[in-house]
């Protein structure tokens, strides 16, 4: 008798109908024997309304507040997923994160979960009851209140709840297949991935495959923790091959050079010329930046030969690019050796990454990328790099060519 | 410096333009030096959307389940009126009922409150910050879940709220200006009454007068608490003519006969015809609908002179019709004397209910509203009464008749 811990989240419980066939599915898995702890995100559209219901109040809201009543969504689809259980002679009940308890440290509205006390849901489980944990939420250790763990958190609490109950898999349902070696929409000849390693989708979820949240790989890995990603939609309960099963590097018998490749359309591109070349200059800039909480990505410097000035090109995601160039701004009017600094900026880019774990022991992995983008005249504009990614910066108008050029220069290409 | 409780439902906070009208309300009254705590409902439609999604998953559902889904929609309007009042420099926060925490017993779905902790909240009253409780929601002592109150349980709610913190007034803001003489839909004659004590409100609240739920009204009677019914939709702070104030008896000094008259359809009429007219029979019959849980109020039996048989009437609520006799069959089944027994009943009545604390010392209170009514020439099928209230049920398609002429009768009529 084995533990699972499944996950639904988005279309997966869009609606009653929804969470009918999702009761199905865990009826499935617990007819044929296991103990089930079921993670559930919002119905569809129900978290999008309560946000829209707080910015429509006032665009700078208390997160506690926030919290307590975005934290809703889940709290309904763990009711109503519990009742029809109940409806099919499945004992069940729902849990909110308080009750669990699961404790969070008290960033609101993006709180990482520190703790999950186990105990209650153990005791339920032993008891052939399906324990239904409302997903997205816990509880402040400081304030005793709502916490919320951020967009896609339910991932992340289905995935810490698998750890802490030492389940043997984490099922997360979802409204693909599994995770593909680009997106589809983008690249039609792109495969479904069986098994990839955690590493390789950390770095897939960190630039742009939306199929996790990069919290959830993260405490996957720490635990060891077999994660599958697969569809809601079909009936392959009992089938080999399900979806994409995340598993350790040294579970992958044949490593491929490149296992996939990933668009981000998140990122805009700032330059900052005329800088003094002085030192410390690029901490001087980057300080303010990480004190505004603004994520700086790929970065690139081009280094003066004569002017004794330089340019600096990096990235920040799209929403941050007002406020990074305010903070860039204010740093601008503390020396008069900055005054000829200019500050461009551009939403016209795309983030072209190659992933795999095959690069580590490969030489010339990012040169054939470099030599594929050159092949078809696109011209890069930042490179980033990683022991497992190559990332490059392109113009936007570039995305879908450069995707399928290199999607088939790595043999990634499905024969179908 | 004054602690006030105030309560919105239903309407006063429909929407996002409603709550921030609240929130000025409750500005109003703290910036005029007052402590508040203030207890609210659902979005208008909220609460029955998710009773909907309940229904269409099991009309059986698990009360515990349900309390957990349907608590969501005042947790979301505690939480935007919150925002709402911070947006205008007063401090304040939203409270969950298992946070402050509300300790119900754990009959879900209809729980009593047992117990108010309320040192959290005047913690934070006497901070200058306004409490803003989640209402109609509390928490089982037994198994630490998410319990409700019963429709209209925020009144209660707020009622509680105030007694245990021994509050100088609750003011319960809804759609309508107050307490009427008659629901004003019916005589458009009814007047506001501005003082009413609390044995004559609970009589109306029982009968129909759907402005307080009669269980906030026996709280309130309790703790000699004054509380207030007034419109939210009228900027009457600061008046002297509000809304209807409850007191104690004694606060009304001169009293009228009667002070208002209810129109009630929820109530069916059930007729035992050829019941064997032995002892006990009557106990034999209420005893399994008791236990049914079904509320039995007006009852007549004609008593037979030859024929030791006699007919039973009684009236349910409407929705318990079904149940109702199905009991009475199978009570039938269980002895060859009742084979005989019939059962009728009907839909179409009304109960007209004049309620007055003046009726205790004054003689023909009653008899002049049975000649009244004969005088329209209505016919009475039952009469039920109490020290201060006269019920009758007619035919429904007298009811506007009925009412109109007992409000004239009794001088209740407006000069306008």
């Amino acid at each position: 008798m084995s533990l699972l811990v499944m996950k639904f989240g988005g279309t997966s419980v869009a609606d009653i109908k929804a969470i009918e066939n999702v009761a199905d599915k865990i009826s499935a898995e617990v007819r044929a024997g296991h103990m089930a702890a079921v993670v559930v995100s919002a119905m569809s559209g129900v978290t999008n309304q309560l946000i829209q219901y707080c910015q429509d109040i006032s665009p700078l809201h208390d997160a506690r507040e926030y919290d307590a009543i975005v934290s809703t969504g889940e709290q309904v689809t763990a009711g109503l997923l519990s009742m029809a259980l109940q409806k099919r002679g499945i004992v069940a009940r729902s849990w909110q994160g308080w009750q669990v308890p699961i404790i969070t440290n008290c960033q609101h509205a993006k709180a990482r979960i520190e703790d999950i006390d186990t105990a209650n849901l153990k005791e339920q489980l032993q008891n052939n009851s399906v324990a239904v944990v409302a997903g997205f939420q816990g509880i402040s250790d400081k304030d005793g209140r709502i916490t919320t763990l951020g967009r896609g958190g339910s991932d992340t609490s289905a995935v810490a709840l698998a750890a802490a109950l030492k389940a043997d898999r984490c099922d997360i349902y979802t409204d693909v297949k599994g995770v593909y070696t680009c997106d589809p929409r983008i690249v039609p000849k792109a495969q479904k991935i069986h098994k990839i390693c955690y590493e390789e989708m950390l770095e897939m979820a960190s630039v742009g495959a939306k199929v996790l949240q990069t919290r959830s790989v993260e405490i996957a890995m720490k635990a060891k923790l077999s994660v599958q990603v697969l569809s809601s939609f079909e009936n392959e309960v009992g089938s080999d091959l399900r979806g994409t099963i995340l598993v350790s590097e040294e579970q992958i018998m044949e490593k491929e050079l490149i296992s996939g490749i990933t668009c981000s359309r998140d990122d805009a591109k700032i330059t900052i010329r005329k800088l003094p070349d002085m030192p410390g200059i690029a901490a001087r800039i980057f300080g303010p930046l990480a004190e505004a909480n603004i994520n700086v990505d790929m970065i690139v410097q081009n280094i003066a030969a004569d002017t004794k000035e330089t340019d600096l090109t990096f990235t920040v995601p799209k929403e941050d690019v007002k406020r990074t160039l305010n903070v860039l701004r204010q740093y601008r009017e503390t020396s008069q050796k900055l005054s000829n600094v200019r500050f461009e900026h551009s939403h016209d880019v795309v983030k072209i990454s190659i992933i795999g774990i095959g690069m580590k022991s490969h030489a010339g992995v990012a040169q054939k990328m470099f030599q594929v983008l050159a092949d078809k005249g696109i011209n890069i504009q930042v490179i980033s790099t990683s022991e497992i990614k190559v990332s490059v910066l392109i113009g936007e108008e570039y995305a879908e060519l450069a995707a399928r050029a290199l999607h088939s220069a790595y043999n990634l290409d499905s024969c179908e």
